[in-house]
């Protein structure tokens, strides 16, 4: 068997302390047991979103966590203001209107940002909204986005700020709190080094205010429900109880390695995979390249399907592009658990596989 | 370490063979290798729904689900017939509720089922119901309903039949087609054998045609971009891979066991448990009592959570009653992995713990 380097944006490889905490045998979640992991895990996951805000979880895929920051700070017929800038940009637009909600766009060219400036002039012609929606990473293109800038132009009006952080969160610098981020949206399966099968919520009180007035219907995903979790240690539903487990030792594991340095490292490594990229010649896609992913042009001549696909035979998975991107360029992950060393790897498989397509290398 | 035995009616205990497949390195969802498992097991997990219509999976506990079976048949307005005999008839009334369906509610004594005719009345008296929900089995009283007698007036009308199988699935009969069940929802934490964190929905053509015109808004749980997981191998959002990866293991499992045989032993250790208890001179609750959990009722002058306390310090863990039961019952799973001797050292344990709070056992 030969080892497989998974360096997709999602899953991301899981680490054996993980898999081993995930596979211990399964404890019922109206314990106290279970509810001093919760509370535990409330206490550290806090640390990584930089935030003093409760962390909420749902046994859901990140989509589910973007609903519910839609269905439970707005009302039908609400405006939000929302960034589209890649697929998952358009991911929040779709949510927005599935549910009624006026979506003010702001498109941006994918690969790059929004400037924090059209954000400021789109709340100026829309005092109404009631929401701004971007995202810290924007997966699709590899692109990371002035979270900061954008947050001190939002935290002036009415509207919150949410902020999709679900590729970004670990990997690229995130302060919640200090940057004025409403509600903060992550996932398990991206720098929390876990499966997929949860996402997280943390939410402000300027975003529970504007919670109370809500008017969308919601169930499964409404976070008053969810509140108690941490206060109370109750989940309104049953969890997915080994995903939790798996999370308690993956925060630890974090907190362990210090956010800081956990950050930092992520940093490094993109940096690395980037300027060994231009070694080869090759061009990062992105103009503001975030250090969770780089997406990279294909070479002029080139498929991109056939880069990923020739990569797999060497049992390193990339993932393409997504939406008018695919086939024009390709994605490396390094996120979580991803090591340098794996990178290595991939990069000189990467060289191998230019050359037999037929592309000079440098 | 002493082995703990969980025999709560979800999670339920995780077989060996079942976290070694969900303890494998990750592999990626959108590839032919993820792809082939998910058409295996909508081939597989048919034939324990007994049915031709496929199973869709989401990344949710049951309850999410259950929202999935109102918000993509219903629309604002619609009147719904919704049996409510426990907590979980009851959460489908707080769902219908909370997306502005009207319920016509059919309340039963917890404990006992609801007769058809009384839904027969009901569709009568509305003839504008669009839906009847009912459950299986009962889980907070342990109750089996009468699916196929409801099913048999429910088809002859224009109301789907909504079916909460989550936790009698595998355990009690159920035959999806054969009795005319529109929608069948399942979980993974019951009968599958699985940790929580998916949940199953299969969908009858007639509801389908429902689904068509349901106005209510969805997006995480909208059933038609689920369609697409089967016929193209090609999951929305991302989903929870490693429980998918175990669920091809376990209904592998249940096959290579026989439906029918994996059914049947539910029914006998079912029989053997209430026959021990009646031997202790115990008492069932429920009058009609399901196959894949016993309640039994607390003995005068004892208090519930002591005995289920009692119980835990001896490394058995039971559920207690909910709701109003609170106190008043105990429940014993027998579903899934738990094996024949696990309930006979359960049982074993329960005559100590009553001993020891100065019941006089038979």
């Amino acid at each position: 068997m030969k080892k497989q380097y998974l360096l997709t944006p999602g899953p991301a490889p899981v680490p054996e302390e993980i898999m081993k905490a995930m596979s211990e045998p399964i404890i019922h979640h109206r314990t106290s047991q279970y509810r001093d992991i919760v509370w535990k895990i409330n206490q550290d996951i806090k640390k990584i979103f930089r935030t003093d805000a409760n962390v909420l979880t749902f046994t859901s895929s990140g989509t589910g966590a973007m609903e519910a920051s839609v269905t439970n700070t707005l009302s039908k017929g609400d405006t939000a203001i929302v960034v589209r800038g890649g697929k998952f940009g358009e991911r929040f637009s779709e949510i927005c209107r599935a549910f009624g909600v006026e979506v003010v766009p702001i498109d941006v060219e994918w690969g790059t940002r929004p400037h924090h400036a059209a954000i400021e002039k789109a709340l100026k012609e829309h005092p109404e909204a009631k929401a701004v929606f971007i995202q810290l990473c924007e997966t699709s293109t590899a692109t990371l986005y002035d979270v900061k800038s954008i947050g001190s132009v939002v935290k002036n009006t009415r509207a919150i700020l949410v902020v999709d952080a679900i590729s970004g969160l670990g990997a690229d610098e995130f302060f919640m709190d200090e940057w004025g981020v409403d509600i903060a949206i992550g996932g398990s399966q991206k720098g929390f080094m876990l499966p997929p099968g949860l996402a997280f919520l943390a939410v402000s009180g300027k975003a529970w205010k504007l919670a109370a007035a809500s008017k969308l219907p919601k169930f499964y995903f409404d976070l008053k429900r969810y509140e108690k979790v941490v206060t109370e240690g109750d989940s309104p539903w049953t969890p997915a109880i080994t995903l939790v487990l798996g999370l308690g030792k993956a925060v630890s594991m974090i907190l362990d390695e210090g956010v800081d340095k956990f950050v930092a490292r992520h940093a490094a490594d993109a940096a690395f995979v980037r300027q060994s990229l231009s070694g080869m010649g090759l061009e990062v896609f992105s103009k503001y390249p975030s250090d969770a992913l780089t997406a990279i042009k294909v070479p002029q001549g080139l498929d991109g399907k056939k880069i990923v696909d020739t990569m797999k035979t060497k049992s390193v998975i990339f993932a393409g592009g997504q939406g008018h991107l695919k086939g024009k360029i390709f994605r490396i992950a390094h996120m979580g658990a991803i090591t340098r060393e794996d990178l290595e790897h991939a990069l000189e498989k990467l060289k191998e596989t230019l050359a037999e397509l037929g592309h000079k290398v440098k």
